[in-house]
């Protein structure tokens, strides 16, 4: 496994792979923000499946991070990435300084519309600003054939999409499932800030998720009905605060009439945000209808 | 020469392309709005001679014309294009038509900012974003490794520059200098626009910038006393009509003290934007010094 720092050892890297390359043979990319758990595991497997080459990207981007956000204390463990990457059968990992990415302040932005308008788009004002310099930035340096997300993050799956749509990215993006510990929590880095209690109450994000597809499977509800009961069941353990729950569609994002049966007409995504404490954790199904 | 009209056809000419470069071999791009002349033609000799593949784009980009600018009347003429770039040399034209670029209206906004403050970028509102979005698509559906662009869109050097630079795009951008009518006159499609008459009094623009470096060599002016005479010698002939002269910092276009004379601390550029009755004409030098 090649470990590259800076922007001309990942290059070279790259060049190397691309020369090693038979018809046919591709580069799959995880880009990352480290601290890497269960679910990033499943990316670089799925990567390393999927292509002769696998680069995992380590990078922390202040760029997507608000002022009063977590990142001087967003979690780190180079050590313990290096050893899962390395275990997952990754071939280059680039852990860049922010110095290394960003030398000057950029003057480029990249700004998605509409998909960006609701859930974390308009909780976290220009975070996907920040999310889309730095995945054009990272698809530049590594050229890869595809590129892993995860479902947690799914605005941030359509939002990429949309800019490699728009910007014709020579770039396949794979959007992978959510993995969950057993008793439903969605994997986030950000678990490790939750307190004992704040743990335990937390199963209820996945737990409303799989209770709204049970009332929608038992008969027809508004979106108005569903969210209030979705808010109702979260809001039942004490620690927690709901920043949003919204049915939308997936992937454009809009609105669906509040207060008319839903119907499956089109994919929907059902996506919350809370707070425990100061830890900000989101989490979200997709409805599909049979008819 | 092979002739792409859609995005499948044009990458599978790049593929082919990138099959058959070996060790060392690069490709060259020339993006334009066709209607080619000499200037372009200097960019397609110097790609050519510089790689061993050169792509050539024609596309009048709808998303860089104002509502009340010149797209609908830009003028067009794809046999004589073709003909220049086969002469020339060139190994594929990418031809696409306004739905082949654009099948949905694009939700993604690429924005650079400072560097479009001035000039053309304050001119015409929107058009440097439609150049970053247009140049972008092309460099991801190309993938060349050089892409030639000629000053006398100097504005649009320094703004495709800072964006390669922000986003790391893998390409080389190469400015090329203005090429000239026997009397100065920088070549431009639009001057086909031109009466008689207009083109005859057009000359001032390269007259006047010619004029101002003989005078920064006769003696200290300062921006504002320089700036002036140039507008003097402009506005003597009775159909200019100014749009901006500037002096400005090259590549930053940042604003330098107005009453202070001019020094050679950063390379300078005079740039200028005339219209002739609803023709707009551009020009510019670089002012570099001794000492």
């Amino acid at each position: 496994m090649i470990l590259c720092r800076t922007i001309p050892e990942l290059k070279a890297a790259v060049s190397k792979f691309k020369r090693e390359l038979t018809e046919g043979e591709t580069i799959g990319f995880v880009p990352t923000m480290g601290y890497l758990h269960e679910g990033h595991a499943s990316l670089l497997r799925r990567s390393t499946k999927e292509n002769r080459f696998t680069v995992l990207s380590i990078f922390v981007n202040p760029m997507q991070f608000g002022p009063n956000e977590d990142l001087d204390k967003y979690p780190r463990n180079e050590e313990r990435d290096l050893a899962l990457a390395e275990a997952s059968g990754v071939h280059a990992v680039f852990l860049p300084s922010v110095e290394e990415m960003y030398p000057n302040r950029p003057l480029t932005k990249v700004t998605v519309s509409q998909v960006t308008e609701r859930l974390c788009g308009a909780s976290r004002p220009g975070h996907f600003d920040g999310v889309g310099l730095v995945v054009g930035k990272l698809f530049h340096l590594v050229q890869p054939d595809r590129s892993y997300f995860g479902m947690k993050d799914a605005q941030q799956v359509a939002v990429v999409q949309q800019m490699v749509d728009d910007l014709n990215f020579p770039v396949e993006i794979v959007p992978c499932p959510i993995v969950r510990e057993p008793d439903g929590l969605a994997l986030s880095s950000r678990n490790v800030y939750l307190s004992a209690e704040q743990r335990q109450q937390a199963v209820v994000l996945s737990q409303s998720l799989e209770l709204a597809k049970k009332w929608l499977d038992e008969g027809k509800l508004t979106p108005n009905e569903l969210l209030q009961r979705v808010q109702n069941h979260i809001t039942s353990v004490p620690q927690a605060e709901i920043d949003y729950v919204e049915l939308l569609t997936y992937p454009r994002l809009e609105q669906v009439p509040a207060n008319d049966p839903i119907s499956g007409s089109s994919p929907l995504i059902l996506a919350l945000a809370v707070k425990f404490g100061t830890t900000r954790l989101i989490d979200n199904t997709l409805l599909t209808f049979g008819g």
